[in-house]
């Protein structure tokens, strides 16, 4: 049994695998990492190995801490992954990226991808049927857009995410909801067409926080999939056996 | 003579009207305001008036001691302004989406318009051809999105504005700028295409400090207008002089 680990910038998910099936699940925040990890291996005696990726400040001592019987992959640039990284800066391209594109590729086999995680980040990366890592973009995500607005200025209040009613907001609350709510989908919808204009056709996989809210509203039709990058942590870490 | 005056969240811009042409203009920041506006008046002397916008924290006050001699017309939401305001809190519309709406309303007459403000903030003002302002739309401008990316995340560097080489960013750096930069553009066409869906025909407006960076960078075709801020103040100026 595995337990597979996301440590983001905001948050630490976690998933319990039994042969590709997610048994448990928990979000929670970094203070709470050792008393929550505890409590699961306690409720799942039969994990034998931990699957981390982390972009969050967690290194890997703090898991291999957690419990002495447990067998730790700690995902780094040293792993071998499923795809060719065709990124100039190999180093500084992010763990989650990676993970996402190993996801991608072992689980969507011979097609182009383009995976669009929207967390704190929204990020985009994109696979190419010959299994080639070509890059992508990072860009704010709906949440960082409403703290940005706040911060950086002297006047705006910090609003919690909420659906516009109108696309011409009528308040100053209603025209950040636009201007964020209606931003994002106008940025994720208009990659997307720029992608067609170069990849006819492609795999589209929305994950992330925000994946579920963005999915409804957006003019592509795309299934999300709030759990990929925890999934992907899965087949990565089966990948790792059968290549081992 | 008239000196008109732009306090924005981030910059302070100025300049010298006579009769409806600039003769003097300056960017500057807050703490050397008093020694550049007296600078000006010094090489201006002809300046009797002074009319300010104010979405920084600088009130009336500073402008009152400046120089007693002039006459200072400070906007707030008690000026009479030409257009009609159908805003639900029209206490909150910030004085520059007020200047600007006014400014649009005054130069453009009896047509749709709107306004895009690419400052700090990326604002959208929409007036329709009944003089009638609906409000619009609040979002991170370029600068801000940089910022977020980094002081949100633990990895992500502090870049400045640049156009990215390519749609797919192959390296960090790359990424953000593809994310940050064709996230603005997406976001910007992505509206307009949105409104000319409600309205078929209107006037567009680019305008603030990425004003010309954008213009070249938009599918539509749009002529930047950096000033337009200061012309409205000096058109509002004029339109309460006319009112009076």
């Amino acid at each position: 049994m595995l337990l597979a680990i996301d440590v983001g910038n905001t948050r630490i998910k976690s998933a319990v695998f039994e042969n590709n099936i997610i048994l448990e699940q928990s979000v929670f925040l970094k203070n709470e990492l050792e008393k929550k990890i505890k409590n699961i291996l306690k409720n799942f005696p039969k994990v034998t190995n931990l699957v981390v990726a982390s972009v969050g400040n967690l290194e890997k001592d703090v898991f291999l801490k957690l419990d002495k019987n447990l067998k730790v992959d700690f995902i780094t640039h040293e792993n071998q992954f499923p795809f060719k990284n065709r990124y100039a800066t190999p180093k500084t391209l992010g763990i989650d990226r990676m993970v996402l594109a190993s996801g991608a590729t072992l689980q969507f086999k011979n097609q182009n991808r383009l995976v669009i995680d929207a967390g704190t980040c929204i990020t985009y990366d994109f696979i190419n049927d010959n299994d080639e890592y070509l890059g992508g973009a990072i860009s704010p995500g709906l949440r960082l857009r409403y703290e940005a607005l706040h911060n950086f200025t002297a006047k705006l209040p910090l609003l919690a995410l909420e659906n516009p009613e109108n696309f011409i907001g009528n308040s100053t609350a209603e025209s950040i909801h636009s201007g964020v709510v209606n931003g994002v989908l106008n940025e994720i919808d208009g990659f997307i067409a720029e992608y067609k204009q170069i990849y006819p056709k492609f795999t589209i996989i929305l994950t992330g926080g925000d994946a579920v809210f963005l999915a409804k509203r957006l003019k592509n039709t795309i299934f999300a999939n709030s759990n990929f990058l925890l999934e992907s942590l899965n087949h990565l870490f089966q990948y790792k056996i059968n290549n081992d």
